[in-house]
């Protein structure tokens, strides 16, 4: 579509892309967005240029901070006016970018888009939209995945309404069935803010509700919206990666062991590249901030040029399916 | 240890087993029962005899009624008092058994140990331990696994030490480090009771605190304890079993691809069933349920002979330890 001089001027911005955000800035970074860059996709670096170095033939825009990965979000934010981070957020406000991506201090990302975009209009807290992958389909959203440790249960639909209007706009699921965690699929499971979550969505909040799920549904989920707190969102995600990690790190191990193991690696392995390619989180585009006036990709702070390149095409496509326009309309419904 | 009358009274108490409880009873939980007492362990089935059939040449205490797998658990345990749940709680209750084990529905099981045991005193609410695979090693514990949805930072600190006694009593380790799960190691990440109880815990409560972890920090798990609330808890434990069964099903799916990738399987199963084994929760000895007032282990719904087997050699080896002493003490250094 970034071919398209017809689909209008969004399609002409930029995605701002964060130059140094993450574990491997700018070298994996700014390689990553030349990737996305070859492909059609306009993008440009926001970074201090004798830290950046070669841009790789891409624009910059140049600041002279930079946030770092442990740095408190907030005051980091509030005193770094001049960061990458914020600049980028100010393109995205001031129409000079279509989207910013970034993979760097996610506490601090979501600070700068909450504070630079602003919230949109009817939504109480923005949360975190992170792809659960299913082999051979479209994955699943969860929502939150670690914006907010604490939610009302308020809160808990509105991210379900977001949950399901993302799900929509980005896999193309026309009518995403959306799901709440909980510890059993009886109604009366869970915490008080769970159970009230459940009567709200039951009792018709706009979305395709199909009732509790429990940790051992996903993956593969069900349900194309899986709804939790942020903490839980966090934890869980974390444990999904964590198990998958040391599963692949298992099998390794397994397939070194002797001259048999390792001719049968070579049997298995062209069959389970592409199954660990579909769970690898590099491939899957980055988490999205959902509820704030701009798109904003939050990539793993362990981001590779691969990542980068998957999060900037993800943005841009999301900005040129009026993301932003379709979650407003999903919580201006409340 | 069965075999040695000068261990004292309680060696010679039986392990009283819920016949009824699991989606297989009562035919693999008397297989179970069975294959212990084979061993050497006391065992006294508690169930309907007629329901029962064959009992496998064990003694019977009989009841007259069986609470169901999804029946809501206070009421089942209030109504159904000559239920084999009820039945088998007081048999520890009035000291003609050493211990309980139940693969029945998880609440009944609970509620019946804590309304007919009672709590420790000192005790504010019981909870439940779970093993954690640590390949090659002794599995960690996470504690809260379900029991209390909501929990206070006074709750989790007891949960602490009631899960480091259960570390040193069950797997032998002599000062049990102890780890919260949060969404970040640093102590101003999670929710404000997680928050507290990590000030807590730091402070000094008698447990050796090592931080918080996060979730891809559980397998395998760097901290013999870990701690959260059991909403988190239970969520995230099925979240790993979920992973876990994806990913032996995903294997499974490959391996029968064609002739080489069956030769493959060939070759590495004899290296992945010994791992698979260490990760079945069916090896593990079941759950158990910390701060009532005698030992009750919770087997798996879906436990086998096998699960049951290990959970009744478990529930002895830790009634014998003095596991309820030692929890008291843990606690009553509050």
């Amino acid at each position: 579509m970034a071919d398209a001089p017809a689909a209008g001027p969004a399609a002409t911005l930029p995605v701002a892309v964060d130059a140094m955000g993450g574990d491997k800035a700018p070298g994996e970074i700014v390689a990553g967005a030349r990737q996305a860059a070859d492909e059609g996709i306009e993008v440009v670096l926001v970074g201090p240029p004798e830290l950046i170095g070669d841009p790789a033939g891409l624009p910059v825009v140049a600041c002279t901070e930079v946030v770092e990965m442990h740095e408190d979000a907030g005051q980091a934010v509030r005193r770094k006016k001049d960061s990458s981070l914020v600049r980028a957020a100010e393109l995205v406000r001031d129409g000079k970018a279509s989207a910013m991506v970034s993979a760097g201090n996610t506490g601090a990302t979501m600070a700068s888009a909450l504070l630079r975009m602003g919230r949109l209009r009817g939504v109480t807290r923005p949360c975190i939209a992170t792809p659960l992958p299913r082999l051979g389909r479209e994955p699943a959203v969860l929502v939150d995945a670690g914006a907010n440790a604490e939610c009302t249960s308020a809160m808990l639909v509105q991210f379900a309404k977001m949950g399901a209007a993302y799900a929509s706009a980005r896999y193309g699921i026309p009518d995403p069935s959306v799901a709440l965690l909980s510890i059993g699929e009886e109604p009366s499971k869970g915490t008080p803010v769970v159970k009230e979550t459940h009567a709200a969505l039951a009792g018709g909040a706009g979305v395709r509700f199909v009732g509790n799920v429990e940790g051992r549904d996903l993956l593969p989920s069900p349900a194309d919206v899986v709804v939790t707190d942020g903490f839980t969102g966090n934890v869980t995600l974390k444990a999904l990666e964590g198990s998958l990690r040391f599963i692949v790190e298992t099998l390794f191990a397994v397939f070194g062991t002797d001259a048999s193991t390792i001719a049968a690696s070579e049997a298995l392995l062209p069959h389970l590249v592409p199954i660990a390619a579909e769970l690898d989180p590099e491939n899957t585009g980055g988490a999205m901030l959902l509820g704030v006036d701009g798109v904003c990709v939050i990539s793993h702070g362990s981001s590779s040029a691969t990542a980068m390149h998957n999060a900037v095409r993800v943005a841009h496509e999301l900005a040129e399916a009026g993301l932003v326009a379709r979650l407003a309309e999903a919580v201006g419904g409340t």
